[in-house]
């Protein structure tokens, strides 16, 4: 549905259907799209990120594409305001702080939006915002209690209770990742050692690899690539051969997984951990362990009640519906003001 | 202040203060009290629990004893909610489930409630009392995201985040006594291994000294007395006298704890960690081993920014504070419907 028929004294009009609009900052590209209520992108688009790039030259150059592709679908649609993802993020201040892949500093992010729309606007991190947008349009909806684990280069994690995601007192809540998991194991990215995403993570499945490599006899195509050049889609198409190798990553990736679920359910205790990410997507030959390890880890009162899910995310940019959650997910508790349709003055007269 | 002068139509008139009756259900004793929204225990009493009895039993001999003490204060004071702290009491059903000090099974607890005295009545188990208490009246007044430590037999945690408990999907959430922090470690009463309340509790300190005494060879009074005298408060007094035994297990114990809590601070990122319950009140010896070890092994975002405290309910019985703070802060929320005075019938006219 495009449009909505509402009546106006005693004429029947037509109203633009509110859109958010959600921009996914990544290391390569930055993503963004209009997105109504129900989770349909009706119109996105990208431009390079160029890294090593200021934060205000990005936006200079994101901006006019964004004004371009608003007016190509204005006639229907009505943007009501803007959810940003981007790494570091922190949803209290605006600001994104030394971000790993960018040549950022700290920047008020939220400022330099100001000056393209002034109309409601929020950032928070990928992880987050993949957790609001299974919350709205995908695995989680109706949902009040879930942990929504991104499996991509790191591990990251959105967190929701009560209905509202946790940022923590500081901003920086859900940092599962970095959860200590094996004491004195691989040196992480954070100057600590074991973390749990050294291990299960796209980047982690291949040090497991090469630990696998080190350790055994067997034959595997794998001993044929060089580390830089491993990524996690041949590990998964080996492990769908039947690599003996591969398939014992996936496994030790899912056992070490699944045990620090185990631990993180006893926090929360949500009714479903919703995977999400790169990693994600490999199917049973990750869940099977995964699901396996955290019910055998288990406290008794848990066993049984938690749902591990594959995000349900399917509808365009993932990432972009994320960002775009965020906002909606402002809009509708009040948080920030907005009407759901346009003024009068923008409606069609039918 | 026990009054609060209000103007009626054209007369000042003297209105009764509200108190909610906060009851703790211990396996030794049952204790309740009434407490103001400021935290004043106006009047507080106790029956001993006898734990082979039924729940319906306990609550038959428990409320003419209310009766009579809100009877001595009821010129004062108007009674406006119920809360309860008992063990494995679910805040969502009411219900408490197989309470490991107490011979009973599934017990509605609200309903048996209700017929006592049909006013705004919630439950939960003692560590989110305790939570709510520190909030409320405690050491975390004014703070949105916070952790409760509860050290007593066990370990039990109460976590607000966003200004909220988390109950987690079933009720259950805030399991840290249960978080695996040693694979394969000491046998934990829920039937697993190694779980953090193996290590971090009373009686988690008397293993860790009877592994010392073990291990070690260094004279200790400890080694005149069993397994089954030994309390932790003669531990605590054999480390103040310096007893190395004694020492070394109140430092292994904050090493692990603190660990555990760098791990926690990861989740949900509170800004503050309050230890509450017997064990805490050792004070620097638990707390500095503790703070150094949250310190050592916390992601870097998060270093120096989580204050450690000791619980600041002193006020009266804590349990009954923290009670009481569960339905106050339902009140406030506008969770259940009450008026903060009496109706007008019972003020008493100046």
């Amino acid at each position: 549905m495009d449009y909505k028929i509402v009546r106006n004294g005693n004429k029947l009009i037509m109203s633009k259907l509110s859109v958010a609009l959600g921009i996914d900052i990544g290391g390569t590209n930055t993503v963004f799209g209009f997105v109504d209520k129900e989770g349909k992108c009706v119109a996105e688009s990208s431009i390079p990120t160029n890294a090593s790039e200021s934060a205000e030259r990005l936006f200079e150059r994101l901006f006019p594409k964004v004004d371009a592709v608003y007016q190509s679908i204005s006639k229907n649609y009505y943007l009501v305001g803007i959810g940003i993802g981007a790494p570091n993020a922190n949803y209290y201040t605006g600001m994104v702080e030394v971000p790993p892949n960018l040549n950022w500093q700290i920047v008020n992010v939220l400022e330099i939006v100001k000056k393209y729309y002034d109309i409601p606007t929020a950032i928070t991190n990928d992880a987050n915002a993949a957790a609001l947008g299974e919350m709205k349009f995908g695995a989680a909806k109706g949902m009040k209690d879930f942990i929504v684990i991104t499996l991509g280069t790191g591990l990251g994690s959105g967190i929701v209770a009560n209905g509202d995601l946790i940022y923590g007192h500081d901003g920086f809540a859900g940092e599962i990742g970095h959860i200590i998991v094996v004491d004195g194991g691989r040196n992480c990215g954070c100057g600590r050692k074991g973390c749990l995403e050294t291990y299960a993570s796209a980047t982690g499945l291949r040090r497991t690899v090469f630990e696998l490599l080190c350790n055994s006899n067997d034959p595997s195509k794998l001993r044929n690539i060089t580390f830089e050049e491993m990524t996690s889609k041949m590990i998964y198409e080996a492990a769908v051969d039947g690599d003996k190798i591969a398939l014992s990553a996936f496994t030790f990736t899912g056992e070490i997984l699944g045990k620090a679920l185990a631990n993180a359910v006893a926090v929360t205790s949500p009714g479903a951990i919703i995977l999400f990410g790169g990693l994600a997507s490999a199917g049973d030959i990750l869940f099977s362990p995964t699901q396996k390890a955290m019910e055998d880890n288990m406290l008794n009162i848990f066993k049984n009640k938690v749902k591990l899910l594959p995000s349900a995310l399917h509808n365009g940019n993932t990432a972009v519906l994320g960002a775009a959650a965020l906002i909606w997910n402002e809009l509708e508790k009040g948080k920030t003001q907005s009407s759901e349709f346009a003024p009068v003055e923008n409606w069609d007269v039918m």
